[in-house]
């Protein structure tokens, strides 16, 4: 995801769909169903699913979605990256509803290919600055009371093309390298707590067992506050791609700290100044200083429907506006929704669970008049955080980094509901 | 699941138990680690999977499980109904953890198999005592404001074999014809507002488009409370197997009543008295007489692990008793667990979301001394209901019935960690 990008952004002047007499957004409203008509005949004919018996179950099943939903997937297009194993595949939050990514469909970054690991032959140490250094099997941490937490995982790279104007085409590509699951597993807090954490500790480096020996130093006190060592993912086992059989959860934090393929815990009294930690997820702003140690993952939302790969098809009238807030910081208190660029506000519904540091759901339930819109949204979390405008956010930063670009998004939809990405002036 | 058990309850008895010196249970207590060993070759050694690349992303990738995780399926062995189409999968529950069920495990019912239906080919029709009937296509339901809420869906016959005795081998087959996922849908009442109910309406009627024909009367009070028209479970479509493209929600009424590939809904002025509601879905007293329109699923638990599928491997020392548990009538407010056969009770940990009509997870972490146990749980509800036993059940019902057996189940741990499915007396 460093790739410089090609394209630079196409502004939208603002001014012009001021003129366009926007329809008075916010206020839920009906859609007029369609009036029956008896002389359809999907309704007045027996359809073969209901005349003739469907499949039946099946022995040994693990299911599958409708082969009418084939297109949603994690990537509906060939991508450019060196290789494979050090790449991506994005979440397709344009086709998803809810708070809850479905395991097959979580994003997935590698920096060395899927660890294939089996779980009899896993195991986790913790050494360094503890009283006792342990080796843990996968059947001994389930001996330790576990806990179940609904955690977003965002990339710090999510949304990195964008800095600098990148116009990829849907939300899927430009935000979705982030998911949000139930995670089950073990206080980190508990493991440290057995081997027994020396006075002068004051970081901790989980390590990966994968080809590349991922490594991040975290704080002692985020490792002793809500960090998990996690097994199961939305109630199974993690997936591979998710560094089954064994990962880090460091609520809030950028992704590339969720250790996947989690082997190793070393306890110690500074940071390690890794690769990870160096040259890749720090900020390069425009003095030529890099900002390090930037691990939250500040307010965040993006409109998921209408968006490029959603368009409107229906044409004017009832559009449910549909979008993801989150925020490391803790819960999403109010989510803002902008139907010309920015200019009027109005706040959506979050409907569904708040749960801090979990995606949440919000609508905007509008009566569309068929004139362009400028669709956005604009997060502010329990902390008082509100989501920055780009320009904002490129003034206080530079264009330089490729990580933490929190912005606010635009969508263009046209007349013909069609949805571009673009950029407000 | 309507076979005539084979097997009549063997029933062991407490008081042998009670002289075994049960540990002290309730007490959270930390396993203890295995001592680093530094001559393990799994740690001295660098292993393939940190030695080589693992497998790259691929293109049009929907996720999958590991393959060391091909055990966790709906069902494991064979199963006795007299066809595919008229059968049923399970859930997998003592492989699970936390609250919501991954759409590839989820229990699954038929009474004609599997109906296949292209979206753009379905439509809903709302018709009866109505001011204006109404036809929707998939595209026009999704133009109504949406909720997301997360239910569990039990069958009225979940745990039914077990009304005589039939002691099924593992906690999948006593109990998983439950599972619990986030639907997203709009509610009932909009669509019943939109065609305006006639003031002599009392009931509507759901009906399925699969060769069955589903049909259930639910009452008017019910459809314009809580009920959903959801298309989405766990933020993607709706499985096949759960009704694709569309089903009805009922939140904590049976889940024969959530009628699949949803097709119409008839408004009317009394019950329809159908097939499903007469010589299916009663419950057959002593009496001779049945007791009909039980909808409610009452307060229920299971102790997920251990459990005859999910025996203890590790020895004495710390366990960690996992379970679920749910009520139709809102949250569950309290677990208790007992380890000697319903002698004594510890309050259980409820960790993870407490939502109404949905999972509740609960833990007791005990330091079982290696004897013998006989654990059960037991779930209080928000309205104040408890769990029966089994004999108090059967008194106040008889034996006639399969349907809203929500009693306490018994699990026999023997001192080799092997786990049996037992009856007290």
């Amino acid at each position: 995801m460093s790739d410089k990008p090609k394209t630079k952004a196409k502004a939208v002047d603002r001014r012009g769909f001021l003129k366009a007499g926007i329809a008075a957004g916010g206020a839920a409203v009906l859609a007029t169903g369609a009036r029956a008509s008896e002389s359809d005949p999907l309704i007045t004919e027996i359809q073969d699913w209901n005349r003739y018996l469907g499949e039946g179950v099946q022995a040994y099943p693990y299911g599958q979605p409708s082969r009418y939903e084939a297109h949603v997937v994690r990537r509906d297009v060939e991508w450019l990256t060196a290789s494979t194993e050090s790449s991506v595949n994005f979440t397709p939050l344009h086709e998803l509803e809810g708070i809850i990514t479905p395991n097959g469909l979580c994003f997935e970054r590698h920096h060395a290919g899927i660890a294939e690991i089996d779980p009899a032959n896993h195991r986790l140490m913790i050494n360094g600055l503890v009283d006792t250094p342990l080796v843990f099997t996968m059947a001994d941490l389930k001996r330790f009371p576990r806990e179940n937490r609904v955690y977003f995982l965002e990339c710090a790279a999510n949304s990195g093309m964008e800095w600098r104007g990148a116009q990829l085409n849907g939300c899927q590509y430009t935000h979705g390298m982030v998911h949000c699951v139930v995670y089950t597993g073990v206080p980190l807090r508990t493991l440290l707590e057995e081997a027994g954490v020396k006075t002068n500790a004051r970081w901790v480096m989980p390590e990966g067992a994968d080809a590349s020996a991922m490594t991040r130093s975290v704080p002692i006190e985020k490792a002793l506050d809500d960090c998990l060592v996690a097994f199961k993912m939305n109630g199974e086992a993690l997936r591979p791609e998710q560094g089954y059989p064994l990962r880090l959860v460091v609520p809030g934090w950028e992704g590339n700290m969720w250790v996947k393929w989690l082997r190793r815990i070393e306890v110690g009294d500074e940071p390690w100044h890794h690769r990870e930690e160096t040259s890749k997820y720090t900020d390069l702003l425009d003095t030529g200083k890099a900002r390090r140690f930037t691990w939250v993952m500040d307010a965040k939302s993006v409109i998921t429907s209408p968006s490029p790969q959603m368009p409107v098809t229906h044409g004017k009238g009832p559009l449910v506006i549909s979008g993801v807030a989150w925020s490391g910081n803790g819960t999403v208190k109010r989510v803002d929704v902008s139907i010309d660029g920015g200019r009027n506000w109005t706040t959506a519904r979050i409907d569904g669970p708040s749960l801090p540091k979990a995606l949440h759901r919000f609508y905007l339930d509008i009566d569309w008049d068929g004139s362009d819109l400028l669709i956005q949204s604009r997060a502010m979390d329990e902390a008082g955080f509100f989501q920055p405008t780009k320009n904002e956010l490129r003034a206080a930063r530079g264009e330089n980094s490729i990580y933490h670009n929190n912005s606010i998004q635009t969508w263009h939809v046209k007349t013909d509901g069609t949805v571009e990405n673009v950029e407000v002036s």
